[in-house]
């Protein structure tokens, strides 16, 4: 066969595949292996009837447009029915403002493709979502970490971080921030830091890329609504490129997402969309609307809180019985995810293979770092097992931390 | 509002929306008007019946992986499939060696990622698919034309358009082919021909990107399936990255289609994938398999033969009856498209406000050329209006043909 190594282009050159779709292989294939790798919604909880009852009117109506190509913007009904859910949110969007992407990560990959250059730098929180960091690295940006603290990014930290960047002669592009119950820490950025991060914006003159695929799941035992609000929805200059989907709410198999911008940003992603994919799937965009038109996507939202809610709660007394004072970790007040923290001595990639053993898995937290660190971080994610399999899967967890913390594993001998 | 200007990527900066769609957007505002612009199906051809079944029992089932997140290769039973539908073109392919697409757009956009740099050269047929076009030109790639005879692509010029590429400094990456009933000009490659381009491939090192959407839709009066035998079917070496699709054979709005290349490079395009859009729709692409394991796809594709066919022949007939000696074409064989010179003198741009007047509207042949050629030529699409719709509107092209022949316009007084 030939060598293609020299047909490559310098990005698939350095390009590499996401860690948490490799655990997300891993675990299929392991016979009882309990995930807490992948953030993948429960499938019990799909409104599958009324899918099934959606698909057959529409289906059955042989209106051709349904399944023939349409606009790259998005199935107009669509667009209407996304700037009244927007303006729920706080978040007032025109027609002109909105694109519908196939899923969120092309929503990411858009914004890549539009706003960055070679050798520019993106600004992300440490630590961050892969799949961002992914789609920007795609375009051979550099990825810069800011610091976190208990209520999201520290400004201090991002002054000092643009500062350095920029005097260094690299060219800042954006902030890419994910307000609500973070991926992977499920932290929320506090709504005063969030006004700040817009005059920040405004007197930097930068750009905010705010991804929000789990606001609408927050946990009602520890937050409110209220709590979520978008940065977008204070966004009076226009600065704020903001990013939601329907994948954690009605299901991720219809690839359905979309972005609220400035309407020359959003023209010039429609652009980049149509020479990616022309448009986002034509039946799938009309569930999603139908699912929103008829009350499907309330009811789910609603009744999904209170599901995941009660899986955090086992996973969190389970982790409590089991490890208590060897792990520690923030709250998830919503989302997917529980961000833990080891001992600093204990490696959670190191301690991976055992974990395997036990069949139990996570995402190692070095895997959403930009500088290396996350050495001791485990991104445990408690959407898809059943609340039984959690317990047992922090129970065989529980066993490998405590193994690791004795260092009762003997080097193997070659 | 802000000035976004300085925000974009160079990428962005140059990027430019599609003719063809522009032109899509036209015909559905004014009333009335027969489009002969966009490639579209007929979606009375749409396999609705089945579809509904099929979506019922999968919505039916409750199976999670329906609409959970997938694998980026695609479904396995897909690819399996793919294995043994390549297999009737003549192509061997292993599942090592498919990717299945978001469309073929994303094929051609992933192929971009992955083996074109900023001042890369891309070589095309003169003319050639615009999607293509404006996906590899996202990489900030240059296209150079390569003319075309009857049976396909000039080879001679392919050797001298290579050689002046190379001499002048430039990185030529692959050659851009559609060989089956081409976008725009209809044209089938000599099955000569397309063993003497791998031999090519061969000798001067070189990649063939090969786009087949419309392969299986000959024309059983004009063509059969082994005038169609893609070029991939005897690609010994691996140099040929072969792209198909269900767009046209099933629906669009599903947006499944595939690629099948060497191994490394289609781990390469998964990765890019994965950054790209994740996966697939789940649906969409369960919905194709059992279209194809259930004899859907293969009654669809019989019937739209002789369907498509007989829209070719009205459209003709009409031709030769209204503007006989003012246009010429190459028969088409299969496909979509008839390709027509008006005279020299005549500009097939400038005569489009005036098609629209007359409620016809066509694809300009500019819109396909990389070297600002085809003035005098349109794209016509034979595939979406009814028989009594391809008559009428090609009596209204007529009109409008005979004015500008006629120099019948005035110049307009300002």
């Amino acid at each position: 066969m030939i060598n293609y190594d020299a047909f490559f282009s310098r990005a698939a050159q350095n390009s590499q595949g996401s860690a948490i779709r490799r655990m997300g292989v891993m675990a299929v294939r392991v016979p009882d292996m309990i995930s807490f790798a992948p953030g993948y919604p429960d499938p019990v909880t799909f409104a599958w009837d009324d899918f099934r009852e959606i698909t057959t009117e529409l289906l059955g109506s042989r209106d051709g447009s349904v399944l023939q190509y349409g606009p790259t913007r998005g199935h107009p009904p669509l667009i209407d029915g996304l700037i009244e859910m927007l303006n729920e949110r706080g978040i007032r969007a025109t027609t002109e403002e909105l694109l519908i992407t196939t899923g969120s990560q092309q929503g990411l990959d858009l914004v890549g493709r539009v706003l960055l250059d070679p050798g520019d730098v993106v600004l992300v929180e440490l630590p961050t979502y892969t799949g961002a960091i992914t789609a920007f690295r795609n375009t051979q940006a550099a990825m810069v970490g800011v610091r976190q603290e208990a209520d999201g990014i520290d400004l201090d930290d991002l002054d000092r971080v643009l500062a350095r960047e920029r005097a260094a002669g690299r060219r800042v592009r954006f902030l890419y921030v994910v307000p609500n119950f973070q991926n992977p820490t499920g932290l929320l950025i506090g709504l005063e830091k969030r006004k700040r991060l817009l005059e920040w914006a405004s007197r930097t003159d930068m750009l905010i890329v705010e991804d929000d695929p789990y606001g609408a799941l927050y946990f009602e035992d520890a937050a409110t609504a209220a709590d979520t609000r978008p940065i977008k929805a204070d966004d009076e200059e226009g600065r704020v490129l903001y990013l939601s989907s329907f994948s954690k709410t009605l299901a991720p198999g219809f690839r359905v997402a979309w972005v609220a911008a400035p309407s020359p940003l959003v023209a010039k992603l429609e652009v980049a969309k149509q020479a990616e994919d022309l448009l986002t799937g034509g039946l799938d965009q009309r569930i999603v609307y139908e699912a929103w038109k008829r009350g499907v996507l309330a009811r789910q939202v609603s009744k999904l809180r209170a599901f995941y809610q009660h899986k955090r709660t086992v996973m969190e007394q389970t982790l409590r019985a089991e490890l208590r004072g060897l792990l520690s970790w923030p709250e998830p007040r919503g989302g997917f995810f529980l961000w833990a923290a080891l001992p600093k001595r204990i490696s959670a990639d190191a301690m991976l293979p055992r974990a395997v053993e036990q069949k139990v898995i996570y995402v190692a937290g070095s895997a959403f770092f930009v500088d290396g660190r996350g050495a001791n971080l485990m991104r445990l994610s408690f959407s898809l097992p059943s609340p039984e399999r959690i317990a047992e899967g922090v129970r065989r967890l529980a066993v490998v931390v405590r193994e690791a913390m004795a260092g009762h594993r003997e080097p193997v001998e070659i």
